[in-house]
């Protein structure tokens, strides 16, 4: 970093203020006293030649829905806001805190993180960072805005079904998702017990694999540096393709012209037998409805459910009249075909589509249902069949003229292979 | 082996032959031409000093939920009699053979493994080795007395809530249920994909030990020798001990004596917060029922239920009704559980408890439904609670007078502990 800690902080703290009730929108909670301290003991440490890790210093923000001691965890809702205080802040909160960084606030989101549009109703939808009219994305909706205005440098999400992926595909900065397995979800609260994931929000993959090693718990070595000459890239056109904004395929098309130019073997691979069997599958109940229903039965049954956004209550009511041999059905199923895409994928060193197919809508235009959930759907659809196959997967900015809205290109690597994933990520978007 | 293989085989096959009807009973099919094939090759590699597993040559009944290549898996149903054949033997099958056994046959069950009862109303209802007029214990009826009768030496069974345990405690001989990772499932018909387990019965716990390393692809090495002098055991007193029979109770006090008198530490562990939570949470819905209900939907979906077990039908059709909340809610319960049972009992090397808190009722007493399912679930009872937290657990036989009808004795382990437990339970059974 080329400017010290304090005054970086102090800069994201005057972001965020001079955004006045914007900035309220984007971060629910802004912990100006103990950022400041903890970025002046950053300074220090660095003075004195320490480094706690590769964020040491670093300055980060965290999805309202992981736990912060002393406080309740109102994960976007209202009826939360409550609740009883978190005891401890959640493992990964440790973990950042232990690695140094600068814990600046949290961040506003979907309120259960049932949507991956961003709207809320409760605590005001922020502003997509590129034009305040339309959305920001979600479910990690202040994240992806905090990140792309330079409030944070750093943004902790979960991503069920897209919640890290599409914000950062839509406010154009870059977003990972892990396998499953890689992070603890420890004192986060969840969606669903199957899918939920958690990761970065940041400028570039660098600091998004930086701070994934973190939250894996893991000792940081630097990226493989790897060339995208020869690299076997395989582009599922079919269903992931469809609906898609004209500008969305004309960016992602240059960028693949450019990165073919560069060297790589992209081949055209039909798997929509088993891209589309998510949806297929879930037609009569989705997992995340399942589980969501589970996981706040309490507020149903204690009629608070009431105070709920509408489209979030429709949504986990829906998980409620769903039988469980349907659900046990789902489960087998996606334990047999993640193997079958494991192998149709296996002559390819990473997938690349488009993120989101279109480019962030107004606020406005989601104002009636019908639209809000066809919409809904577009943009969960991509990221959410990485979830399902519990594949890593990345989305950076693909390069936009000036006024064009941003466009993020996934890229999909093979289950555990987080750090591979990365690595090819950095590497392509080098060559963007 | 006193005796040469082709010996002990013909021994075992005229034993079946010679039982007749009731010999058709417990096996469902006798591979007469091969086993004697398999037996003349065991001992011709004895005589060359070749051996290719602790059980090479020994003689092994396997349970009709497992395939055997190119025929139908029944599963006690008549409904799969028409089934596609099995394409490939399954997984603990073909280790059996590579490990030199002589597969002599299959064994009957309750169909689709769904009682601890053991009645069968489409092959048959083995009788109980002891008295052929009690119930035999399920599901793996065939297996337990085709042991006690000597008309195989280890028989394969599938525990899921007590069917290896039941039918071991009710005709005296020694059943092992492992951690239910230990063993493959594969090519099992599924009664329960989170709670079925794949064990031995045999004589005595060195032959279920021994089994139990080739079904779970293990290189054999003998137990550890381990003194019953200073074992640590816990006796969970409460829930589990009531609605006993009073010759239970007096054969498990009695051995208890005697264990104290060879230096064991018993202490009563009050631990029905733990052990009853399973039927509390389950009250409206087991995971069994969920994911059977889930297995044989095709058989409702084409109609061919009217053809299945009225008591086996009626407890499937208990679990299509369930919401897959409540189905998650248990499932996300036992995760939690399981620690705290780890917990509670970590400074017992062991549990002893009754396996089941009955001795065989005759098959004519549970005529009637309403006293079926009551028998029913008083026999899987204190198995079943193992399956849940899944622990490893030996049914052991305590001593009887002539005359007396089975008793078991159920020594729990750790979980994944399953070797230490075995070891643990050959010395209690050595000091019986």
């Amino acid at each position: 970093m080329s400017k010290h800690c304090v005054q970086r902080t102090e800069a994201a703290l005057q972001a965020i203020a001079a955004a006045g009730d914007e900035g309220a929108r984007i971060f629910v909670k802004v912990y100006t006293a103990s950022a400041r301290a903890e970025a002046a003991a950053a300074d220090a440490r660095a003075a004195a030649g320490i480094s706690l890790s590769p964020i040491d210093g670093r300055i980060v923000s965290i999805k309202d829905l992981f736990d912060v001691s002393g406080e309740p965890t109102t994960a976007g809702s209202k009826v939360l806001r409550t609740a009883p205080p978190a005891q401890q802040d959640a493992v990964i909160v440790q973990r950042l805190r232990c690695a140094g960084a600068v814990i600046i606030g949290k961040t506003n989101m979907t309120e259960f993180a049932f949507s991956g549009i961003g709207i809320n109703p409760h605590y005001g939808t922020p502003g997509n960072a590129k034009d305040a009219s339309r959305i920001p994305g979600g479910s990690s909706s202040g994240a992806g805005v905090a990140v792309a205005r330079g409030m944070c440098e750093i943004a902790i999400g979960s991503d069920t079904g897209g919640s890290i992926r599409i914000p950062s595909a839509l406010n154009g900065v870059t977003g990972f998702k892990p396998t499953q397995a890689r992070v603890t979800r420890e004192g986060a609260l969840p969606l669903s017990y199957s899918l939920d994931t958690v990761g970065p929000l940041a400028n570039d993959v660098l600091d998004c694999a930086k701070t994934d090693a973190v939250l894996a718990g893991q000792k940081w070595e630097p990226l493989i540096v790897r060339s995208v000459d020869g690299l076997r890239v395989g582009i599922p056109r079919g269903l992931l393709f469809t609906h898609a904004d004209e500008q969305v395929l004309k960016a992602f098309e240059s960028a693949l012209g450019q990165l073919t130019a560069s060297g790589i073997k992209a081949v055209d691979a039909d798997l929509d037998h088993l891209l589309g069997a998510p949806f297929k599958l879930q037609e009569n109940g989705t997992l995340i409805a399942c589980e969501a229903a589970q996981i706040h039965q309490e507020l149903f049954a204690n009629g608070t459910d009431d105070q709920l956004d509408e489209l979030v209550k429709a949504r986990i009511t829906r998980g409620q009249t769903v039988a469980a041999s349907h659900y046990v059905s789902v489960q087998q199923a996606r334990a047999k075909l993640q193997p079958q895409l494991d192998a149709a994928i296996a002559d390819f060193d990473v997938l690349l589509l488009p993120t989101v197919p279109v480019v962030a809508p107004t606020i406005q235009s989601l104002d009636d249902a019908a639209e809000f959930n066809r919409t809904n759907m577009l943009v969960l659809r991509n990221p959410s069949v990485f979830n399902f196959y519990d594949l890593p997967a990345a989305s950076i900015p693909l390069p936009r003229s000036q006024g064009e809205l941003p466009v993020g290109l996934m890229v999909v690597g093979k289950r555990g292979a987080d750090r591979d994933l990365l690595a090819l990520a950095q590497a392509i978007s080098a060559s963007l």
